[in-house]
């Protein structure tokens, strides 16, 4: 058996096509675009380039992008001005803190000071909790795109065995959570797991999101299962995943690449959610 | 083999007996005791009788009650009025608004009217979200009162396989996250998960918490788990649990009985919110 190769790229291409259209509708019939403001505090390069890709995709599906880029010496007290403001504003319909940022201030902090409503990177307590809680709200762009994947795949969730690799505020957690609100059955793992192998290959659905190059072995994965790598390792031979590739594809029924798997989604569900974000203030129905 | 029986009433009476020395501590510290106001609206006699034993049992233990009950036919202008005025009082430490409330009230929007910081039953968003991230925080009373009948039994959850059944708001969801926080496998089970008596049999710690008498079966259970019913079904026979229990004492290591198990529990934990709550208030550090 050979795994169908989950092509995220293609994906997210399809998702950004559909999102350009709606962003279309949207602007026509409001009158100003959905607004999506980023904010990079000092000049880290690889932060840059991150950033640098979000306003581009904005851009590109005719979300007006709000580029706000405080010195890397900014006050704590500056940045919470600048996150009031964006809070505030009407044509700001997402805002995201980069993280990390510089020491002397408080990313957790920083990132609770935005509204529940424009909170696109889905991290503020307040969307943790919505989510943990099965009601509606932004979610963390990556497992969100994770569940875009399984859903193009037909792959039936409902009742299924979904083992979480990796438990992170950013995607472990979240992801787990997403998964039991489909009705899934879902195990946790991490570190601490004692028998990794042993719990992966219960797995109907196994998603690894660690950062420990090649963990996920062949033989950890059911004959059968879907395979979803969230790992980007950047390794001198290149950027690879944590699962083994090329021996799990031999057992899986799919899988997805690194790259072109995973990664390009993220982008992709940050302007979803921003269009999510700015449909649900003109409805002035969430969150309050 | 026959297990260990939890006892989870003299658990209790200690945990009682203990708050009540930290309460009178903290009273001759701060000149006032900790407070805690509970809200019933409308005269239903199961949650008049829940109400009455959470008052009585602060009284026992030297925290102030607040009870207030608004008639049944109260506005939601009138209830949100006194949950802000409670919020803004600084002898209430806790607040909690006993569910369910009459059907033109919506008990979602009135608990998350309480203040993170008085949240005592862990019930809001935020409580939610701060305990999905890692935060410090009020969690639910009954999953925190198994945690501490786990400890006093000296469980070992690191890396242990914890198997939750059951996904409820209230219960089963903090449960769950609580077991992670410890370093368990978490695999969380409901009524669409495919093989219920399989996954069971994997649990080293096994929680039911769904409300079907006797669900869990004697070989649902792995030699030597330790079993924690939270079930709580009254049938003519009497208050039964989610477990077999006749059949589960025999093959589990350490069972708690149905009732005098989790339940009196539950309370003991009220307390200790209560009095957690107003330590926080008084540091003023926890949650703005
Ligand atoms: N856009 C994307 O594609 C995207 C988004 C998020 C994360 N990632 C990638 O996913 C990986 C994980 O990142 P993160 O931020 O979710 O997690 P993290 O780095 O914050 O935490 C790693 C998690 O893996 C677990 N872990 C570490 N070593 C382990 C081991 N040997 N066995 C079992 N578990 C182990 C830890 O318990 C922890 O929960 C990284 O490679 C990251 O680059 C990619
Ligand atoms: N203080 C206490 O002791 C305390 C506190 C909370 C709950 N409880 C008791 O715990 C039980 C559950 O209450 P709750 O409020 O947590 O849950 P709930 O009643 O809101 O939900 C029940 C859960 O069980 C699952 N479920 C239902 N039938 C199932 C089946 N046949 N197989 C597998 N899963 C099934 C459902 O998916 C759901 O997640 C009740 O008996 C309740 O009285 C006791």
């Amino acid at each position: 058996m050979s795994a169908t190769i989950i092509d995220g790229k293609a994906s997210a291409a399809r998702l950004r096509a559909a999102l350009a259209e709606e962003v279309a509708e949207f602007t026509a019939e409001h009158g100003t675009p959905p607004g999506l403001a980023t904010i990079l505090i000092g000049d880290d390069p690889a932060s840059a380039v991150y950033v640098g890709g979000k306003q581009k995709a904005c851009a590109e599906v005719g979300i007006k992008g709000f580029d706000h880029r405080p010195a890397g010496d900014a006050s704590r007290e500056e940045v919470l001005a600048l996150i009031d403001e964006l809070n505030a504003d009407p044509a700001v319909s997402g805002i995201l803190c980069q993280l990390p940022v510089p020491d002397h201030l408080d990313g957790v902090e920083l990132t609770n000071r935005i509204d529940a409503g424009k909170d696109v990177d889905g991290l503020t307590i307040a969307s943790a909790g919505r989510l943990a809680l099965g009601m509606d709200g932004l979610r963390s762009c990556t497992p969100a795109g994770v569940m875009v994947l399984l859903e193009e795949q037909g792959v039936e969730l409902q009742g299924a065995e979904c083992v979480v690799l990796g438990r992170s505020n950013l995607f472990g957690k979240p992801m787990a959570q997403l998964l039991l609100g489909a009705n899934a059955t879902v195990t946790m793992c991490h570190s601490r797991t004692r028998d990794l192998g042993e719990v992966c290959r219960r797995a109907d659905v196994l998603i690894a999101a660690v950062g420990v190059p090649h963990l996920v072995k062949g033989d950890w994965i059911k004959p059968g299962a879907v395979v979803i790598d969230v790992g980007m390792n950047r390794l001198e031979s290149g950027l690879t995943g944590d699962v083994d590739f090329e021996a799990a594809k031999d057992v899986a029924s799919a899988i997805t690449p690194v790259p072109g798997g995973v990664g390009p989604m993220t982008i992709a569900l940050l302007l979803r959610n921003t269009l999510q974000a700015a449909r649900a203030q003109r409805r002035a129905t969430f969150p309050s």
